[in-house]
């Protein structure tokens, strides 16, 4: 079974990340969205991490990607996840991730979030006259 | 002076990514959104990144971060820029590449681009017990 996926983020970021995913791929199953709203603190969030969390099986796998590393929606998951098993936790959070989980046929935690993490890393590119350049290679050739 | 800096998305997700900057960091001097919503096809997409770039000095640098390579946003400014010089642009748009343009000091397009392109790169990590990991680093040790 495919782990099931959190997305959380500062802002209104993460819904909006799924609604742009949902134009290119339609809906998918497994996918949650926490918001932190300007007004709320990480206690909230907090609270709202472990309903979702609790909402699942006792084993039953998910993956959460947090807007950016050492942020509250990353730091607080990282505490939240730390009493569950089969939690794993991304950074970063870009379109590219979460249209891939959507179409992946990977359904083990351990393959999917090294997969996501390089799927996220790989769309990260210059684009300069029409030539895609990747990770490495320059900006001026 | 630094480049102006476009954020372009399927649906809001690029406008929800700068507020949630706003969050982190407050409003930010030169920062413009341009989003596609879901009835708009690429001609309306066109449209509005000349717009916004007439808006500015011909010579004026000016880099643009798509949601990802490949989908509309990236495919219709690379063929509005190809018209205009000292525009640069990276896809893959996160929270980090956009925080990370509003406090750095370099102001040069060929720096900036290749620069915020390896932040971006830099902030999708596998979290896992509190240790952050970066690429390349193993899910499981």
């Amino acid at each position: 079974m495919k782990p099931k996926l959190i997305l959380i983020s500062h802002g209104n970021y993460a819904e909006q990340v799924y609604e742009s995913v949902k134009m290119i791929v339609g809906e998918i199953d497994g996918v949650r969205v926490i918001t932190m709203p300007p007004d709320e603190g990480p206690e909230e969030t907090r609270l709202k991490i472990a309903g979702e969390l609790s909402g699942l099986g006792r084993n039953e796998p998910v993956l959460i990607i947090a807007d950016l590393p050492g942020g509250t929606p990353c730091n607080v998951s990282t505490e939240v996840m730390s009493a569950r098993e089969n939690t794993g936790l991304l950074t970063g959070l870009n379109l590219s991730m979460v249209i891939e989980y959507a179409v992946t046929e990977l359904d083990k935690l351990e393959e999917l979030a090294p997969y996501l993490r390089d799927i996220g890393i790989e769309s990260i590119r210059i684009v300069n006259n029409n030539v895609i350049k990747t990770a490495g290679e320059g900006y001026e050739d």
